[in-house]
């Protein structure tokens, strides 16, 4: 099977943790937003387009003839076909559980920099941007980070299911390295309680598959249009 | 089975998403955590309890040993054993990802109060907020509700998946419901371009379980404790 993954050019966003769970399984996929004529091709699938089932917004996985959106129910399917996940139902609904929970923290990252509303720039909700990455930084993100450190020590480790990797750690990996990128000076601070977390993303790095991925043109390198955004003003 | 819905009490919350699909299977549970001492059951149970698997946060559901948090997810477990989502896959993920694009809505519905920080007041963000709620009810629920607007024509009608009724259109009435008790004025105009799910919300409210249940104890009125919350500054 070759998928085809449908997200915006530019951006590693939400579709980055679909990227990382194929490239980790070295699955043939196409990036098809960024190829020619891509974009027309996603935005003819979105809400209103001919697809009896449209997705409300990407990422979106093309599979044979289904489309599946929103990236932990994306992972939820590729799962046990790429072998990242438990096959048994028990197994694969307790890591959908922990993959929900990254979205949610996802979104608070994102709202760090877009506190009133997506549809306007970073530079007019400056104010409201600061207050928010301020209690972000200092209850939320230690917060979600403590939360997968409590479900690392229970599970033994050094995954977060136990022995084995699954698709959750590259999650992990990638919230470590985003963190890093947009709050420097407040990761520093928090990542002193989470070392089994940042023991995921060192774990990770080291994976052959998903190194050659991280040095290739494929990974989009982190910008100020994505989630995870540099602005020094926010990181306390 | 008997379950046992863990959330918190004194609010519909997220937890009503669960409920209102219990009820209307006519499913045995218990609130437990509006029962004596179920608060102190429900905390020990979390974070830090003596659960392997432990839920970053309620709702969570205990069916026999097993303990499954996140709203959405705890539909996608019940579903095909309260008959009330398809039992193929194919099917099943279609639904899960219109719950989850519930969960995002709800989460965007909850700021418009909360645009700073959770562990703040609604007093103490009452500007912030009063921006975010303009932008939410221009922007973003009439975007959310013209998506399931689209999926509604899509099927059929008149429910999300076509002829039979699934959880999803018990949590569109309770989108409807709720907002209507949030933001009557923006409610009146926005409804006109959503026919369909008032459609959905219209049918769900004469089910007999439902109707018995809106009118029993065990349902808790829209306060401003909840996600829907009816702050008149808010309403446009």
């Amino acid at each position: 099977m070759r998928y085809q993954l449908f997200y915006w050019p530019g951006i590693q966003g939400r579709g980055e943790f679909v990227r990382l769970t194929l490239e980790d399984a070295g699955a043939a996929y196409d990036d098809v937003a960024r190829g020619k004529g891509g974009m027309d091709r996603m935005l003819a699938l979105m809400n209103g387009g001919r697809d009896m089932r449209p997705p409300f917004a990407p990422p979106f996985l093309k599979a044979g003839p289904r489309v599946i959106a929103q990236s932990a129910n994306i992972l939820f399917y590729l799962g046990p076909r790429l072998k990242l996940s438990p096959r048994a139902e028990a197994g694969r609904l307790w890591l959908h559980q922990l993959q929900l929970t990254v979205t949610d923290f996802v979104k608070e990252i994102h709202d760090t920099h877009h506190p009133i509303a997506s549809s306007l720039y970073y530079e007019d909700q400056k104010a409201a941007a600061k207050l928010y990455a301020g209690h972000f930084l200092k209850e939320r993100a230690p917060k979600y980070l403590g939360y997968f450190e409590t479900v690392l020590k229970k599970s033994g480790g050094p995954y977060a299911l136990g022995r084995k990797l699954s698709y959750i750690d590259l999650s992990l990996f990638q919230l470590i390295e985003g963190l890093r990128y947009a709050f420097p000076k407040a990761m520093a601070r928090i990542e002193r309680k989470v070392h089994g977390v940042v023991g995921v993303h060192d774990r990770v790095v080291k994976r052959p598959r998903i190194k050659a991925y991280l040095a290739s043109p494929r990974r989009i390198a982190f910008n100020e249009s994505g989630i995870f955004r540099h602005y020094p003003a926010l990181d306390a």
